[in-house]
């Protein structure tokens, strides 16, 4: 045990009383209503690092502001470490569920439960208090720290994005931490090294200039909603891949090291389906499950409609059908391109009997993949043996965290997401939580994260 | 000209006048309001029926009454005319757009105006004031005649059809005439001789047990809506026909004389692309579009819905997706054979990565056909001839009228539609109004009909 982890375990129940203050501060961004709260909670912090002596800042935005502290005292030979969290929660209230207010934090049964326990002010604090520590013990880190934390990441994080693209020299690291992940058991740490981004439009087919009567033209009209389904029966080929030529061009290729090292995340067939509460699975068959969600991109179509779906029937030929789309994408592939490819590819398999248009949405999120063989990537996996006390599996994220892609595109930095909390730690939804055990060796591994990444 | 339609021409402003005192009567079926109404034309009708000479009655219903009246002094070897017409009306108001009232009628212009005037007070009466000119004139009718009108055509007709099955012996005839269609122009009768029928049903495919998260899950899941979408391209081959095994089999085969005489019906591409707003026509290439419209049997999607259809993007996996379907049918196609065949396909193509189920709607309306070549129908013919002047052309309608499918099925009689209006008379809309001629040659040719009826 370093002297730092000394300190961190003599402190543990003044660490928790004072994340038990932060708790408190409802700084629910989804709701106006409790902005003020999240400026609270900016402030909160801000002073916080101030008093553990970092140099730290509120800084204003459009919506909830953001929170600034660095420690640049390693010099400039010295590897930097950028630090992301959020101050902000999911909305709560006792009557959805809870056992107690979730702005009046618990400490029962080895856990403390509270709103934002573990997503993301629990998880966050860990480095906040692994800071202090390594500073009170050695009067200084061995590396550079910046701490970035925002307060709209359950609702946009438009005013971090913003920020990032205009201040990227004062964020400048040589690596990004985020906690914000969970862990498969508690024993079982789990570092994800790869998140998929999406891109998403939209597929309207027009037919006749309004909804006509079956009997009148039915059979003369090529029928919208099936000149849609046909549309969209050419995106996929009998194998599970996506159809559109050129969607895998920019795919980074699954090495043989990787697929061995998803392997040894637990998930099987049966879990899946009782996630799911599908038949069976689906999908390219040349990819496991794990490798389907978070190493191949997909085309998905999340919603469509056309003519009448109410109760009953009503015997029309439907003026129009849209079906919105998206693409979950891997590293490299870029998301304007690849809509650009959907778009190309549709328009080409459309039929002249209907007018179809594309209309790609204003999103696109980027896939960051930090690759599990680089040296900070090895100073993650030490810092878990040494600080958790057990070696991390590897894996890769279905999902997207844009800001994850921002950090990598526009910093140019690698993302560890080392996360510390449990997929039923409860987040977002009633009685969240954060094992108090987990809490205190998250700090432990943070500090060892520090003292490893200096080794580089 | 014969003895009574010298007798219509010289009561000619009469029998307009009575009819006004009829369209007064806002019967209009769709809103409780005018129960009373109904009622009301209902009574006026049967007095108007026994004051002529027939024998007639009010028959309440669970809603709006029947009219029934007869007479039948022709005696029993003499050919029975079953006549059907409908005293209810659509809804209407002066501020829809009406120049006048449209429950006070005025002549103007050659034309009478008021809501039913052409449907269906003003055609139906037609046959009533042709019966009185033959009883005054020859103190008989040259066949026996029968009048069914009912009050709810405009709103469901579910009284006639139960009065129908449960009193077929009383409504028995040699041919069923009904004046509710249109004609192409003043001087171009049309004859009806054919319409669609009429099966539904819905298709549901279940994929997860809850919307998915696109991320967590997209590429392992088969996608319902995709699923669906790969369903309902298989429903169609490339030509334009329907996939589904067995969907022609009993589809009575169009004859070469048929397709001649469809051919008079002029409807150009252009109409169609005018009528439809759509690109260009599709559908099976064997077939012209009257013939697509009239006498094929179609698959049509007349809705759909999956996931989000609403603004924005949500990038999910929908649980479920759902299409509403439904068939035309033609002679002799089963409704319940068509529906099964189409379930049965349904079931065998879907994919075991999800459930599919498909429920057929309580709806089977048959496909009526009265063969060109018939006696009966050649009367009609000479009847135009003889009392309009022109030759009608004939037309098979590709919507349906399910009172004609009852007395085709249930009475076992061949039904001949006999329009004496217009598509621009404005039925439905507002200015409804009929052409006084079309009226009094409507009277005349009804004259004609019942004296050729009686030469068979």
């Amino acid at each position: 045990m370093t002297q730092a982890q000394q300190y961190a375990q003599e402190n543990a129940a003044r660490f928790r009383s004072e994340l038990i203050d932060l708790l408190r501060i409802p700084s629910v961004s989804t709701d106006e209503d409790y902005a003020a709260d999240c400026k609270k909670a900016a402030e909160w912090t801000v002073d916080h690092l101030k008093a553990i002596g970092l140099t730290a800042e509120v800084i204003p935005t459009g919506r909830h502001p953001l929170v600034y502290a660095e420690w640049l005292g390693a010099g400039s030979e010295a590897p930097t470490v950028l630090i992301y969290g959020h101050y902000d929660v999911q909305p709560a209230a006792k009557e959805d569920g809870w056992d107690t207010e979730p702005f009046d934090p618990v400490e029962r049964d080895g856990k403390i439960w509270g709103r934002g326990t573990t997503d993301d002010k629990g998880q966050f604090f860990t480095h906040v208090k692994a800071v202090e520590s390594l500073l009170e013990t050695d009067g200084k880190l061995p590396v550079n720290v910046k701490f970035i934390i925002e307060g709209e990441e359950e609702s946009g994080g438009e005013s971090i994005a913003k920020y990032v693209h205009e201040h990227a020299d004062r964020l400048a690291a040589d690596v990004c931490i985020i906690s914000d992940t969970s862990m498969a058991k508690k024993d079982q740490p789990v570092i994800v090294y790869a998140l998929r981004g999406v891109t998403a439009f939209e597929v309207t087919v027009y037919g006749p200039k309004q909804d006509l009567h079956s009997g009148m033209y039915g059979g003369t009209v090529h029928n919208p909603a099936q000149a849609l389904a046909e549309i969209i029966s050419k995106l996929h080929n009998e194998d599970g891949s996506v159809a559109v030529p050129g969607f895998y061009d920019a795919v980074r290729v699954l090495s043989d090291d990787e697929r061995a090292a998803l392997e040894k995340v637990p998930y099987s067939e049966e879990e899946w389906k009782d996630d799911t509460g599908a038949p069976k699975p689906w999908g390219e068959s040349d990819y496991s499950i794990q490798e389907r969600i978070g190493a191949r991109p997909t085309l998905e179509i999340n919603g469509m409609a056309s003519g009448y779906w109410g109760n009953g029937m009503k015997a029309i030929v439907p003026e129009k059908a849209w079906a919105k789309m998206s693409c979950r994408l891997v590293a490299d592939q870029d998301p304007a391109t690849v809509a650009k490819l959907c778009q190309d590819y549709i328009m080409e398999i459309a039929p002249d009997t209907v007018r179809v248009e594309v209309t790609p949405f204003k999103v696109g999120t980027p896939s960051p993949q930090t690759d599990i063989d680089t040296p900070m990537m090895q100073a993650a996996i030490a810092a878990y043996e040494k600080g958790w006390g057990a070696a991390p599996v590897f894996k890769r994220e279905g999902g997207s965290l844009p800001i994850v892609g921002d950090f990598q595109k526009v910093l140019q930095v690698p993302v560890i997401l080392m996360g510390f909390g449990l997929n039923t730690d409860g987040l977002h939804g009633p009685n969240e939580h954060i094992h108090i055990d987990m809490f205190h060796k998250g700090i432990n591994t943070s500090i060892a994260l520090l003292d490893e990444v200096a080794k580089l």
